[in-house]
């Protein structure tokens, strides 16, 4: 069993009991919405606990249950370039905005990366009367090259 | 003369006049600093007023100034995937929760996505006794895909 | 169940029942045929309703039929460089004249994009005595880029 | 010489003179303004006459005058899958909308494809209080699969 | 069901019933031997009439029938570079030849292509004592630009 | 030296000494025009006495006179798939019609190829009231795989 | 069914039945060993009388035995690089060796190439107090470029 | 200065010195004449004192001379998959053969691979009524995987 | 059956019985526990004593058993450049310090390589006050390239 | 000026002076010779000490001395996957390995990653009288995946 097939039997059972992430998440607790979202994704894990409140949830076999205690093969994407309008726009900021970042933290920081490991992220809804945004926030621990 | 040999006098100048962003930034003024870097490193405009500030710091002449301030073709990175670390960074968290900010915006805003264009962002130094983070707030409006 | 699944029945049941698109969307209806197609073909979502009459064309269970209110991973084609001649041609429009429609807009709109998002288009017929013309208008709303 | 370099010629003497497109296609005329800005970024060719008033406006030698009569090797852009965000959303069209054009298309016309190529393109501003819109009417011969 | 499938099970019928695409193709007739052979690779698409021939000969049920007159998503080969050596030399030709063909066809016709689709092709075999050769006559008819 | 500099600096005497290929071909002559242009374009090489013409023709210097006899390293496209529209109908060409002519080759004549080596082609225009054809007459010898 | 099915039932009849190559292709027999084992990886086709033994030491049923005596689809390798260390290997040889072979080849034989078609190979170990060294060698006929 | 510009020297005064690679490989001696090449080509190092005839023979500076004993960043192919007809009948070969090498060099010395790095090769004119043939031996050290 | 099938029932008879890498690298034995766990993966081979362990651990048949006896199509990432975040970081290795130990490598040794075939490793925890560390120990015997 | 520029002048200094890393990473000093030859070479940066005894050895201008102050754009290979043979062999680990280290790595640490960044390596030749080993030993910080 691979783990892109929980992750179909579970958006599976989410569209059939018309269940929303924001319910889902609420009920499996325990840490941000956007990592428990990302692990039933298959991006990320569960702890035990959550893993049992997701099985109860989408009706998942023990199988099931312990591949979303496992660390998954990461990379949700298709292709290299995600052809999905939503998630393109971030690959362009990616693109647009690589260097300015680059040349930005590390003249802020000095030699290093923002980590995307010892990373948290924030999504809200920030109301706007032109049409509300989107707005993100993340924090990554600035990681220096170590000098050997 | 490309875009890009405007970049390189640039960076050539900051380096040997030993400035610093903050400093340019900080002279340049009129907008967030985030994207008057952008605009040096080739991938935003100048409005004529910053153009001439540019010019007088990076001693550009005419065409150099006027190329500051015409739309580039955008796109920063030498390769789809992009090989520097730090940049590298941004592009896995797109890899790892790229479905995950889909099924998050669109359960909370409907079908759209989030703009890359009507889009700011804020860097800020997050200070961490277990060590400073690097906090980056993006928000974008949410455009809903028109029916017609 | 994956999204592609409900394309090939609603395609199988197409053929097999000998209908057109035209008298689908026609009875589908509340739209643009095109926004109608392009979601039987797994690229847009209907309404409850549009999804209701879909699901008695097509002899739906309730899962296809949630399946087709669901915003899909968008993206149609197999290849990043589209091997059908059809659709080919419309990338090589893209390819040919990329440069030329970026230079146009943004002389008379200034620094922005035409919305892929806030779109709409128009296909018809163009009768012509040297051999009928396929007519698409597209409009997207111009969206400039944000000084921030 | 190549193409390329009278290109980027064309665009400095624009950038330096203060031109504008609608100036520069109004000055060399004969075709629409689309056909005249592709000619000049290399991706058509222009008549002797058009090519005679080009290299008045942008001081062209005899060989660069003679390349904008040559038929280029076609293809604008550096990558196939373009980063320009302008250009880019065209190229999403295509990602998204491919497979309902060869649908829609081929159930009215039969086997075939629309020309790119006995095709001819208009570009209009479309005024909206929501916020203008940039409309594409797009026209191109159906040409029907021979049988042989 | 896909038009791959129908391509593999005629390919299995022809294999145990020991046929030869000449007398297939002498049995469906109303086109020529290469169209038909197209249409049974899922490439083209066969009229009614010629769909019940094949039908019968390759115990096709109705979708499967059906099938063969839809025009297909055309690409036969699963990698942009053929690796085939029989279709490989194919693409050699292609590009070893095509800045050639590229020249000399514009300088005899104009700017213009040589239509892939209102396009014919023979297939002969020409006995040589030193070895018989094949001979592909091609001829397509030629589109020039069209001015607007 | 390398040969494209020959290529361009050939590409550039022709223009401004306003020869056609038909011309160059005539004067050069002792094969087929498809062969001198190809050789003139970097793809296959000249005589010693085919070189001397050229040279005289394009006031070639001793190097590039010897490089138009040297054996090139094949392949005169910036891209595995051409974007450039002429180009690109052959490449389809290969993609829709490669099965094809892999089956009804090999039927005809057992497992081998039609080599691109020992290969011969001619390029004729074919009037026709609907309009005038391109016909490409390509002939390989059949290479049968070597037993052994 | 296709040729895959066939390799992949082969190679577990091979290991449940505990052959090896050498006892497979001695009693298939008829011509080299290499071209056996290369037949029944699906990369070359078998005479009927070579399918016949092939059928019975593999327990092949009628289309299997038909499928070995068809000319595959060539092409072993799931990647354009391959990935398979021993595999890789002969790709380094040509990366590396590659302009060598031409130009000494070309220099040898004039303008041509070594054939893969009329082609022979033979692998024999060679035995070396430093440690047995595989030999293989191949030869193919010189394929001269005709002139025309 | 770069190894290329040194291989682009040589060509160029082996080309107006009207020298061939028998020649040069002779006067150089020392090993195989296509270590040599390769050499000469960018692809292996010469000895000091090879290098120093080198130098003689093509005119080498000091620079030139010691690039020539420099250990060389290996890979003489422009493209993954090459181009040029000559070298891809070895790509060709590696694509349709691997999985037959695989098998038979892992049946007869077990785990390992051949060596690309201990290896020697031999060319050689194989004289055949029916064409001479192109002989190349290749012989490399078995290397056995360590178990550990 | 195909290895992939094999590793898919490891992986998951490992979760079912909660057994760690730990405990079936110290059953099976014999050799280090990485090439256990690599062979388990699918890329390395065990002996017929390790496979016979293996069988019982994870109830495997007799074909699957056999399997693990054979030397596997190795490569064992999805893409060429890998997705996941722990896999990366060490591709992450290779492109920034592949030239640098091309450099020092070759000072060292001469002209060569490390072998990934006659090669060593240890992976040990390393404890450290401010976060232990991953110590990887790799030693590869040193291949001079023959000369000959 | 670029980076690239100045590792070609330390590249072609280094040999015109008959240097070596070790004398050259000896006399620089401060950090590991890894880091230093890697800084050298465009990947890492020097210290301003550093960079002021590279100037006087490699005989830099200022701007020259600045840029190997500076962080460099990442990345050191021409290509994704590297066609040196040395370099190649590392790529073949990670390919080979990448699933095994991450089983491991993971089942020992939880979840996270081996940091490329705070990282150390040492690189020791190993005698062996089969023949001296190359001996790399790698030291990153865990880094455990944040919970949030």
């Amino acid at each position: 069993m691979k783990r892109e097939a929980v992750t179909e039997k579970i958006l599976s059972k989410k569209r059939l009991k018309g269940l929303s992430w924001a319910e889902i998440n609420g009920r499996i607790g325990g840490c941000s919405p956007v990592l428990i979202t990302a692990a039933l994704l298959g991006q990320m894990k569960l702890t035990r606990e959550q893993a049992a409140v997701a099985a109860d949830i989408f009706e998942l076999d023990d199988e099931e249950t312990l591949l979303l205690q496992e660390i998954p093969y990461r990379g949700s994407l298709p292709t290299a370039v995600p052809t999905d309008p939503l998630i393109y726009r971030f690959y362009e900021l990616v693109s647009v905005y690589g260097t300015t970042w680059k040349e930005l933290i590390q003249e802020e920081y000095g030699d290093g990366i923002m980590s995307a490991i010892d990373f948290d992220m924030v999504m809200e809804r920030k109301p706007d009367p032109k049409g509300d945004r989107v707005q993100i926030t993340m924090s990554g621990k600035f990681l220096p090259y170590k000098s050997y």
